[in-house]
């Protein structure tokens, strides 16, 4: 666990830097029950900094996990009208969110992929709402990670230090180490910022990936696609970071244009279950076919969740020398994995990747070939051979990535 | 905390002779974040008996205080329409409820009342209509506790086997230290009901209080009223028993009948405030004046929530030889400290109380004589002399209590 002075630049930086709370604003924060000190330190801070009123959603995987493997999938895909209107209430009240991480990635592996899947479909259904305001950032959120036990010993093992290193891990990727937390990630995120306005400059058309693991795929971009990276700006256009860690700068694909094989580069934790070891081949923008040495029916249930599930929703771009690919560690998190390593989404896209897309209603955003799901799920395609390549509409080539780092 | 063998007895008895739940029925449980192993073992259980789901509410009381430390009186105030509806959907639902009780008694001392009452009176306010539900048996419930370290610290001090004895006073209180709980609770509850019956018999129109404490009050009894105890039917005719432990025999004085005063015999922990050393005193029913030595501010916000608060809801008796009064502690817990002392309550009377009540709407209860309000607080008044006569309406007088034991 984090120590006391820890703790308090870690509430001053999600806050700050994160959901940049305002004053008089109320704070929502997602917090596993087992890592409530994190809770209590950021609703404190957050006082300090002017918060009218803090909730926190408790979760509980061990519940969960109680619940899954008991409950019928028609009980487990019950979602209470009420539960939707506590969290449509977030952007009703103009509330900030934080998100705790600190998922266990095995916690359930033991229960039946179809139980897992039907909770998460019925959900995501009933909270598309509420994840289409997130996704076009009607609220400032931030998810932020907290070293659980359960997660520690999945990256370190049943260790006594395991917890040690993975609070080290995160106080590293968040830069919770340096002297300047702040001043730190203002810097950092200068620098992703100045990598993004040179993909802007380009315009490319379609963006092409291979590397020896078999990948090479060529995706096309959505029209007027917009490259962004930490820092964004929320609704009331206020920036916010809502990813910390955060070594990405990503995009929207072309929904309709994907063409090859991608190979998945490390194992995806999703839902509590683990994917590994997977490709998946597009056809005009659309999954094809696709296997998973592990965890396939957990790949097959993400797939099919809906229409959007087959398409591309992000693609996002990670040197692999970024901070946390440099701890050369698996995390089992995507909040971690996928800043080490180039990756994809199935799933919506962000509207915010393609301009002025928080102002465009769906029909728009699709015409411009950004895609739409009820979810959105990244996988990670990056590795220390992966090139990336720029072709623009005139079908010159520009290398953007060689080796698994930028080219600029 | 309960070691595995109890608590696998502990979630057969709440489930069972508690909520009584039926196959196919859903179960949400109230539990503190730090008590969360037995919300576990509860769920289990629960689905082992063939519940359809179970959903937690978590309760964190150092969240709860960082809010009332920091948050004003009017962001305290607001309860969110989805907070309501989820309280309200446990009887859409056919849910039954367990609460799970192990509040630090002390949780708010450091709190101003003020700030704990403005949160209180508008969380019951808003939620009338389900406390109205709870009340009058529309789903079953009960409350049990659990021996949680900030609880034992106040019972017993900070020495490293307070939660040890709470807990073994916790089992002793719940038979759960005998070999057959159920068995050994179903011949406590026909005690009680035994007692009770010979008190219906006797139709009293007035009680009447007495001991050297000062305590010298006449209370009317509601026409109609029904002595109750442990065991009762819910709206679905099906049985439970809403408190784990109960010893009492209790039932609705009539609201405007009360003359003379009052004096508390046990400190009174209400919203994580402790208030002691009181008197109250009634003319025509209703409170006409009172005074706390402790927590004054805190009995005064009390007293103050509504006109009901002004008046009495509940009368019941217990032996100064119940299982929890030989205990000699005092638990700072009403759940404990009401089995252990005869008791009054400000509020509203549970309508089950009268004859028929729960088929009666609010205005055929009051003219019953039974009092309505947002709130119920009980307070104890027992003590080793009191002295308890029943009063028919011919005039003639019945030994009820003597030496603040039972007559009969």
């Amino acid at each position: 666990m984090f120590d006391k002075d820890t703790l308090g630049k870690y509430a001053e930086l999600v806050l700050k830097k994160g959901v940049n709370i305002q004053s008089g604003q109320g704070l929502e924060i997602a917090c596993p029950i087992t890592e409530a000190y994190v809770a209590h330190a950021v609703a404190e801070k957050a006082y300090s900094l002017g918060a009218s009123i803090v909730r926190v959603r408790w979760e509980d995987e061990l519940l969960d996990k109680i619940n899954y493997i008991n409950a019928s999938e028609k009980a487990l895909s019950e979602v209470p009208k009420w539960f939707v209107a506590s969290k449509n209430y977030l952007a009703e009240k103009g509330f900030c969110y934080i998100a705790v991480s600190a998922e266990d990635p095995a916690a359930f592996k033991d229960v039946p992929a179809e139980k897992t899947a039907a909770a998460a479909v019925a959900r995501s259904r009933a909270l598309k709402k509420f994840s289409e305001t997130v996704m076009a950032n009607g609220i400032r959120w931030c998810v932020a990670p907290a070293p659980s036990k359960a997660w520690a010993k999945q990256v370190y093992g049943d260790g006594e230090d395991s917890v040690k290193r993975l609070t080290a891990d995160i106080e590293k990727a968040m830069r919770l180490d340096l002297p300047d937390p702040q001043a730190a990630w203002e810097k950092h995120v200068q620098n992703l910022e100045r990598r993004a306005e040179i993909l802007n400059g380009h315009k490319f058309a379609l963006l092409r990936f291979e590397n020896k693991l078999g990948t090479d795929l060529t995706i096309g971009l959505a029209r007027d696609h917009v490259w962004l990276s930490a820092r964004e700006k929320a609704a009331d256009d206020v920036e916010f970071i809502a990813n910390m860690p955060t070594e990405e700068v990503f995009t929207a694909p072309h929904a309709g244009i994907a063409e090859g094989v991608v190979k998945s580069s490390m194992p995806l934790s999703y839902n509590g279950q683990i994917i590994d070891d997977f490709y998946i081949r597009f056809k005009n923008g659309r999954v094809r076919d696709f296997y998973a040495e592990k965890g396939n029916d957990a790949l097959k249930n993400i797939i099919g969740t809906d229409a959007g599930t087959r398409r591309l929703g992000e693609a996002a771009l990670i040197g692999k020398n970024s901070p946390v690919a440099q701890a050369g560690t698996l995390f089992f998190n995507t909040l971690f994995d996928e800043n080490a390593s180039c990756h994809l989404a199935l799933g919506k896209a962000y509207p915010t990747t393609v301009k002025n897309g928080r102002a465009l209603n769906l029909k728009q955003l699709k015409a411009l070939g950004a895609n739409d799901s009820s979810e959105h799920v990244d996988f990670m395609i990056g590795t220390p051979d992966l090139k990336v390549t720029g072709i623009k509409n005139d079908g010159s080539e520009i290398p953007v990535f060689t080796d698994g780092e930028w080219c600029f």
